[in-house]
């Protein structure tokens, strides 16, 4: 099975953010772990900090991947085009968050993309995007 | 280890709520099916319709389980007792729901419980209480 | 034909609150004054300050009844279980208000629970339940 | 005992609009049956799609009719002026809907003439008018 | 001179509408004690319930007055086609009100038609008519 | 091919209205243009300044006619009673505006009538109509 | 007959204020024209940029004059204190505007001031003032 | 004298509550204190988790008690249900707060059940409490 | 001990606002009841209807006062500077209101300066100054 | 002449998109129909997914083009950059939407750019590209 | 050149006011250092907690100065006078905050005076100040 | 010291921009002289119409600056993703603005990244990004 993960904007510095509410380390770390966890899924990964380009990934693996595991960071409060983009590709799209948006600054209550994705795993930590692999898994 | 699930109001005959949203199947086959396939854990379930005895529960079993499962149902968007009592208690408890309660009415589209939650997952059908077990597993 | 009135909080004590709204009569008078007067139905009757109590009522009746008559009273305004329970049974639901509830204090402008009743009668005092009652006749 | 009927816009063509919501069937038809249902009463109809034209018909026959009817259809959600007429004359204005507005659009979820009314019947179909007339039976 | 009054919907009952609020008494009367009070000039009445016959009159007296003195009653608060027509014409519009319309109802609050009229009179009862006169009179 | 042409509110004194605007020609001239330039057309002509006569001719026009071109003006923005006419009716009804509503004032943003029409073109000056006229053609 | 006009903050400096809006005129030269014009009123003038000192001389002369005319400016729109001293003191108050506050920024329509004055006079320029005498020679 | 003390959710486990907010002190505890300090009152004490309790609970007390002192915690913000007891029973209710609800999250800023209490007292910890009573003391 | 009452504005003349309300009675009476009553307590009284002096006093006296009991009337809901003045004083500061501002008009139901106080006190009639300086005796 | 269109997200695969708004039918395809049907028009084309890529192209074609038809699909909604770029520019811009934008959800109401564009056309499916053209036709 | 800085309330103790947001330091002690960077102005200083004294200086300063330095304090937010006086005057008036107040409380976030003045610093502590005099020295 | 200027959409056309807003000059010619007037700073520039090249360029210059000057145009009142950005680098940022955002249109009025900024400096003209490097020069 193929999981394509997309990141939105600041995650290529991950390590960066605030220790309180991204735990202050590296997205590639924690990738590297996962594809020894799950060994048996093809996980292939891409992140931008430019809107169009996570619609053109979404485009591109939305018809030949098993599952699209999206965090699309700032993003998610804002972006009609990346909506539109989930809702015309075929396979299912697992929104993720790191923080619970619900507990931080008003601007990042609001979902826009979570009404079109499948489900949404949120304030895990990290370990939201294991589960979302979880929830596909389940899912087969 | 030892799980409390916690259903809010209606999840008592869900097999009568709309199939579109709810599966049409009752929780009490669905728990049957987790209790065996989670064996090693002590899956505990409570349900009521009383916002009030959700609190209570939530106050009794919040010192003595590694974690609840709550679904407060249409309590969700308006207990502030609710989120007392999450906030109160030393376990940590994941909110789950059926469906994507995004897209669905507007009055159901916010969730007072969440930000004091560990975490959220929405919108995996019943998968989303076996997505919370699973987050329970993962953080021990 | 068997007709279930249900009483959200405080009509226990319709004769104490504000007569220039209520009228200033029990319920209990009023009802059995109804019984009289429709003696052909099977008219039960249903009182409860405690939502999820209603909830379990509206559950209960709602396969085995012809119409269930409701006065959600205060719940009328924010009770998304109420709501729920309405949408989950066969019978259909009438709602009825004693006061016209447009007239009052802003906070009880909105009913969550008209929209999936069968239809609402409100302001016409105590006779709000015999026009339900008719309501029912005439339907079937 | 002299009753007027007063239907707002688009009655006049009620068989045109959308069968879900009104049922398909001409109001004429429908006055024939209660005309004959309700000899005991005289029953006057009125329509218009002229607001001010129903303004004018509320103040001609406020003072001579033993109650009115009103429909103001798509003048509900946005006429001061008829709101302002009821408040004058001296008979009560029964307040009917064929469909239930609180589940139709935003748009159609506020009554500016609901508060000035004896009260309001709102979501039982062409019934609605039956259950009017019953109201002012009741009420004499 | 030539002064034209134009009074809204429910002026030509203008004796029956709240006394507390309007005072009681008919239009028609003040109307005669005004033109003997103001002898001077022409004045011309019309009064309309429909919206639309008001924009007609301001069309067609607006060219050839030397001011309308328009109380639009409850199209003050929403009509747009009475301002499009008042900002077409050529004399001044002087709107007046009876009561104070910022101490009554919510709706009654906002005034379209305000900001295109030369000058605004509110809540001297009908002398707002005659300081409407007075202000035509210092004009010129 | 019959197109009916319906005006709203102060189209009858365009030549009036602010030039900046709309452009200081009469309507009348324009028409005669129009029909000149779509002689294969059988263009019927109809203004008002009552939002009634407006639903009048809607529904009198709108099961014999092969369009509509509607601009409702003023009432745009506020009338349900267009909206539920265009909706009863069975040819197609096109939106026109000869200014960009959206850059005018803010009670000019909203179309009540927008959502249930077949296109809008606003913002052509005059030649919004002919665009209306064109969007016909093209559909047929 | 004693007049008491108070003016709000910068209103000493006239005619410095915006001549499109405000006449570029002093108020002190209008005021010995009033004077003059109407000599058989005691006119007494009060001016300050202070929210207090407004409510002092409303306390202050609020008792003893035949009336107050008040322009309080930019207070209109936030003063609490003022309306509270308005309420308390015997004679009437009017409220006058140079300016029709309702045409120019948001923040200046609103009036927290006018439900409790007598009457509202806005728009005519100085000639509001003159307006405002005249209303109290009427009523009186 | 009779004081009857209603406390609404999670004051049955106020000791585990925030420190910062609470104090961290059981009710329990406190409640002895004050029984030794007013032993000149009888005072009696109830909590519950479930709104409809405490709608019970006042209907009961609120006959035959001096006073009601109420924390309806939570159910503060949105019970219209404890609202409609209050203003149906005869003793005075004051309301109490131990945290200054106005400094803590959005949702708590609003108290609907203020309105139709006697007073209301908040922000001095558990001494809200004697504060109470001495109200009640000075008051006879 | 020392306690600094400071009133806002309007409340010099408290014996004229509106007895349902206020009770009739002047401040400076009830001052000289305290004083007896608390004699104890050195009680320093200070009035003023300038928001600015209101800031000045509690300034001057914040540092040298064992308590502030603020009844800041009108300026309660507008001020950010008393707000401010409060924050940076070393005393508590007591809020208090002779009526319960909740159940006034909507422009009085927001406190800006309650979450920076100690506490507050409201509806208790005059008596809510008295029962202010019972929390400070409890409190020392 | 030449004319420039630029489409914006997801208009790549616009086939993929949903049937009942979309068509179901490539742009690419339309695209060579209008080419073909208007051949004395030199048509430009240019599709991004990425919000400053449409900038650019703005900037870059908004000086030698004749006009730009732009449809900005979901950046319509948000897109203030794209705003700046047509006011910028000195060629004519031309909104069109595919579907009526008004009748769909909530965010896709307000178009951010519509009132900087020429005008706007909405709702005739593809045929709304045809009509821009024509508008350029008819304005040369 | 001259430049008069004016400081609105509770800058007289600036020292006092929270370390964390204000820097603990007097503004005396700071406008001495100012004094001696920029000998070559003639800087003049003023402070009033007092609404209306702020708009009397602005006056009598805004006609003889090369700028005002204004920070207006908790009156930001609030103060239309003040603006109408900044509106009024000759010269430039640059606003300064040491705070950024668009990270602080929401009623701290809007700025009434901003769109009057030349041009706005915040944020950058004490230093908002001088970076006001560099503005004026670099405009000149 | 090393000084990274950044600016979003539109500023590559500065002088094609309105000339009563952005002063009809070209940033590059003003770049020269600042490079020219502060050559003790090495100052860098970059320039993008796309969001999320923003965003790279204060990751990749965050970290080896002294501070970063931006102005991100239209970005300002929309992105979070370059908050987030801001909020993860560690030099200071400073913002800019050409024009006196409060004083245009609505959605101008917010700025998103405000409150992560060092200090913002807004309505200077190009003087704006003069008065950033001073604060630069007054911070170290």
């Amino acid at each position: 099975m193929k999981i394509q993960i997309i990141n939105g904007p600041n995650f290529n510095l991950l390590e960066k953010r605030k220790d309180s509410i991204y735990g202050g380390k590296s997205f590639e770390g924690y990738l590297k772990l996962m594809k020894e966890l799950y060994a048996d899924f093809e996980i292939e990964y891409f992140q931008s900090n430019i809107e169009g380009e996570l619609v053109d990934k979404i485009q591109k693996t939305g018809f030949n991947s098993d599952a699209i595991i999206l965090n699309a960071g700032a993003y998610t409060h804002t972006s009609v085009a990346i909506r539109d983009a989930i809702e015309l590709v075929k396979c299912p799209v697992v929104e993720v968050h790191i923080s619970n948006i619900l507990s931080r600054e008003d601007f990042r209550h609001t979902s826009i993309i979570g009404p079109v994705c499948t489900g949404s795993i949120l304030g895990f930590g990290l370990d939201s995007y294991r589960l979302a692999i979880e929830s596909v898994r389940i899912n087969n």
